[in-house]
């Protein structure tokens, strides 16, 4: 018995923000914002999460059964209650399939698909469908250059399903969260802290913050580390490693996979440049494209990794 | 190899509101809202829902070892980013490990309990701390006097940890998601659909809204039925199940149990009259309620069921 991924789709919103525009908005030119972040581009959704991610999810069905489990995994929710993965069912007609959400910010996806995989090796369910979707630009703090730059809207969708015999494996999974950087990564509103009918609470409040230098300082140093005991947990090298699938946090923080850690820079999927980080959607939307255009295939190797807010970090080595 | 729930623990904050006083907050009398809701009386916490929930864990942990994963299970998070798990692992001073929230409003806590099941039997990790917190009566709408007079403060938390031999046992697990009635349990407002900054954005669409005469009629009928094929499929009947754990959506909700569904009233668990509906963190105050009273003892039969926003129902029969 075992597991794989039966099908994926992606979602990019039509409308293109290049990084021209955006720096009318921040003050900044586009030189500016390329050399900070790495985004040429961005897009910038005009549909809400739901549909964005149901659109990918239609995708990630064709030729498929219906789905046993929707699992929502993105970052900011369309409303507080009920959670996303209720819209999405609603958005694609599954009406009776059960739903829930994970939240784990930018790492909701690989958190997702960890649980997903433990749910159907022990029979919980089988054909289990994991959506990400975010609409970053709607929280841009234009007083904050950096992050206000990075921000982008996408969503991507899999369909992962049980089989007959042994097909991907997740051979390794490892997460870590530090709280004594919880505050590096927020959106403070939009619960009970700052709610919105709080006088207190200010419009940047409802805005998403982000020290990204000071994220990169520590998560250069914790990602080298993980991904070292990665590999002499599993007495591999690094060129048993056929792909990185790094979240797409910043050009930087991509970059720095094959700039410092060694990786030829054609195995590190890259897709930033075009899509910005779109916080959860950013990993999937990077394995899917890589996918599609067949550089990833079945059986190879994949280090899938990122940082999300909390601050946490994950990693997994899945054979696709 | 097995698991068992090896630690819990309640909040409940000090201050309480008696109907009385919620009365004149709504213009109804005492009467009136006891009849509607079974509430006598609801706590309402001057602490946010990070330190509630942490209260509840540091009992969970008591002689215990660190867990080696935090599973938020709650309502409504503190903030958007980081997610609530965060937050609570910081109130606990549990740096390094790892944490995310999983959300399906009242659902949440079993929706936890499931995947920590799958995650433990599959090796993923060995000891997981689940904890919900909710704080409703933050959200409370006196515009709508059914749902404000339902609604109160509290947090739970149980520590599941895999054991070498089997102890307690999960037979049997159902969930459905019907997204037709989504809109009949919301807090429309928190996320992208009516962003806190958006100027369409209505202060009551910040506030919890629910019909509960609709979610009771579809509810009644449902439930039963998923109780009698949750009987038919592990071939047991009735006086088989020696504890019906429900939600504490309603008193009319819980009391339907023995009224309706022929079990003895004894049998049910209801803290409702005390509590009031506590989201997602009713379900563990009423299981950990009565393990702490010494009716539920290790071995029996529990049948954990309940309505969540969604409109979500789900069940376990689990052996404590």
């Amino acid at each position: 018995m075992g597991y794989k991924i039966s099908g994926m789709g992606i979602y990019l919103p039509p409308r293109i923000e290049y990084s021209k525009e955006t720096g009318l908005k921040i003050n900044k030119d586009e030189k500016w914002i390329i050399k900070k972040t790495g985004v040429y581009e961005r897009r910038v959704s005009d549909i809400d999460v739901d549909k964005m991610g149901a659109i990918a999810a239609e995708k990630a069905l064709l030729n498929n059964e219906t789905p046993d489990l929707i699992i929502n995994a993105s970052g900011v929710p369309k409303q507080s209650i009920p959670d996303t993965s209720v819209f999405f069912q609603k958005a694609l007609k599954l009406e009776g399939v059960p739903c829930f959400s994970i939240h784990a910010t930018c790492l909701s996806f690989l958190v997702a698909l960890r649980n997903a995989i433990s749910l159907i090796d022990t029979d919980a369910y089988n054909r289990i469908l994991i959506i990400s979707a975010d609409r970053g630009t709607l929280g841009r703090n234009f007083n904050e250059p950096e992050s206000a730059s990075l921000l982008g809207d996408g969503a991507a969708s899999i369909l992962i399903e049980k089989t007959n015999s042994q097909e991907s494996i997740l051979k390794y999974w490892k997460m870590h969260t530090w709280s004594s950087a919880a505050n590096l990564t927020e959106v403070r509103g939009g619960g009970t802290r700052l709610h919105p009918q709080d006088i207190k609470t200010k419009p940047s409040d409802n805005l998403f913050t982000m020290d990204g230098p000071a994220i990169y300082k520590i998560a250069r140093i914790k990602s080298y580390k993980m991904l070292l005991q990665t590999l002499k947990k599993n007495n591999l090298k690094k060129r048993d490693i056929d792909w990185i699938v790094p979240h797409q946090a910043s050009g930087k923080a991509i970059t720095a996979y094959h700039s410092i850690g060694g990786f030829k820079e054609s195995k590190v999927v890259n897709v930033i440049s075009k899509t910005g980080n779109c916080v959860a959607a950013s990993l999937p939307m990077a394995f899917v494209t890589a996918v599609q255009d067949n550089r990833i295939r079945k059986g190879d190797l994949i280090y899938f990794t990122g940082t999300g807010a909390g601050l946490s970090m994950a990693c997994c080595l899945f054979k696709y």
